[in-house]
């Protein structure tokens, strides 16, 4: 998708994002300047907004964007900058857009609280919505999360990690907070329970996507694009699809060669002839082909359910997906 | 307080007790074995359930024990377990209540994340509750808790840290969540608003009594019965009450050679001197009896307040000063 596309996507919806942004402005706020300058920090973490923008432009097909939907949106935009935070520590990240993570600046301790009062402000603003229900599913998307980073951890250099778990863990760190996001989005508008689980089916999908296709980009992304350094999921041993897809039609020789750089035991050399590898081979394509399957599979959910939605929402998917190209 | 005027005090809620207990298993319970294992473990650092027995006491005081305040109980003990995993983790501890702590026995990483599962399992028990105001107000708390802890980091080996610091970053890091758990057992029991607040005072009284003593306690107490190795607090430059008095009265001399220990410059003889000295001054006393004094401004506000449950408080607060002998 175009810079052109993503903003004509997001013209009728620039108001209520500035909405969006007042109220976690709002919600980082803090009494203790050491406080407000460690959340403000992070708050320019927020980039484009993708969640909160889904969220709006599904509210909009649904009935109209109501002020708890700029409140929904403020939520999901904190839960994940919250997991971003915590991702950094994790990774010992020391850049983020183009500035020092809060690991960095401050240290590894510092940034795991920042992370816990991004979480409990988050928390405290979706109380204030006085929903029961988004309530309920948020807070277990939140510890859902949690599990997959460490199901995610834990699995580290386990170069056997198959396809099942893989996905597991994908849905577990990323596709339920994009399922919540999009089925409270229609539920806050009013749409019935079809509706909404519709659109849970369709954010489902549509993370699950976006992890595969952030997983690929890792490999064979463009720098200045990704804005990280290339390769990292490899010299971390995390285990993507490319990966498990290689190891499935490898010959024993190289299917060696793959689990030793898997395990950390391969050289720099190996590591570069594996990245090489996973394209030649198809596997970096195969798995964008596995991304466009879950996008079709979400935009068939919502063209049954909601058919006035569906091209915006094949543009949203269409931006996940190109970002592989 | 003896073993046995704390069973005295334990005995009328101990069927409650088990209530909260059966509330925190089921709330830790886990779909995928790695994450039930590490939740498990945490479960049993739960000892003596300090914050749920007292919300228990004051409900049977202001109308009776109700199926809210089991749950109130144990979402207050599974955020005090999340704040042990995180400290546990800041202080690069390997012990907790004769068990390897979760940073040791899985990774500094996953404890935070474990950490994080708690707070968020808390916090949808609590939705459960669904009490505004309870949601609220602790799930501030959470936040406020988490920015204490920044505070006490950023200062430690602030060999200046001053009164009101100390007291901002204990308020913050201890007493507002016995505050919180005070006020809203009850809130929850239908207690006049009076009461609320009169038992939120006597809970930030006492948190802040129990935080004074248990940093006395690190200089004092006895390795067997406090639980892990003394004097951490001076070799970690954690500023304590103590430490504050002594350096407001002493001679050059010794300032010097104080604030070289809180500044992680002094030999062990210097930090040995030093514990030494913070009790033959009487500034170990001195702290002592600051801790009785805000149990007394507790005891005088619950005791016009609901003068029925005074003796009882009062046993409570006993019990969090007597530790200090």
């Amino acid at each position: 998708m175009s810079q052109d596309a993503l903003e004509r996507l997001y013209r009728p919806i620039v108001p209520d994002l500035a909405l969006v942004e007042s109220e976690i402005l709002a919600a980082l706020e803090a009494d203790r300047h050491e406080i407000g300058e460690m959340t403000a920090h992070v708050g320019r973490y927020s980039g484009k907004k993708m969640r909160p923008a889904i969220a709006l432009l599904i509210a909009k097909k649904c009935g109209g964007i109501l002020p708890r939907h700029h409140r929904l949106g403020a939520v999901l935009e904190m839960i994940h900058l919250a997991t971003l935070v915590h991702d950094d520590v994790i990774d010992g990240a020391d850049m983020r857009r183009r500035s020092a993570t809060a690991n960095f600046k401050w240290s590894n301790f510092d940034a795991v609280l920042l992370g816990d009062i991004l979480f409990a402000r988050a928390i405290n603003l979706l109380g204030r919505l006085g929903d029961a229900g988004a309530l309920d599913e948020l807070t277990q998307a939140v510890s859902t999360l949690c599990e997959g980073e460490i199901l995610q951890n834990r699995h580290r250099r386990n170069a056997e990690l198959d396809e099942a778990l893989y996905y597991r863990i994908i849905e577990d760190k990323t596709a339920i907070l994009y399922a919540a996001g999009c089925g409270l989005a229609a539920h806050l508008a009013g749409a019935p329970l079809l509706v909404v689980e519709a659109l849970r089916t369709y954010g489902l999908e549509l993370g699950t996507a976006f992890q595969i296709v952030d997983d690929v980009l890792d490999l064979v992304g463009d720098e200045a694009t990704v804005g990280k350094s290339l390769g990292t999921d490899l010299r971390n041993g995390k285990v993507t699809l490319p990966v498990i897809f290689m190891r499935e039609s490898a010959t024993p020789a190289d299917r060696a060669r793959l689990v030793a750089v898997m395990r950390g035991e391969g050289t720099d050399a190996d590591a570069a002839w594996l990245r090489q590898a996973l394209v030649d081979g198809g596997h970096v394509e195969a798995a964008n082909v596995r991304a466009r399957d879950h996008i079709r599979r979400g935009l068939e959910a919502v063209s049954e359910a909601l058919p006035d939605a569906a091209p915006d929402l094949a543009e949203i998917a269409g931006f996940v997906v190109v970002r592989a190209r």
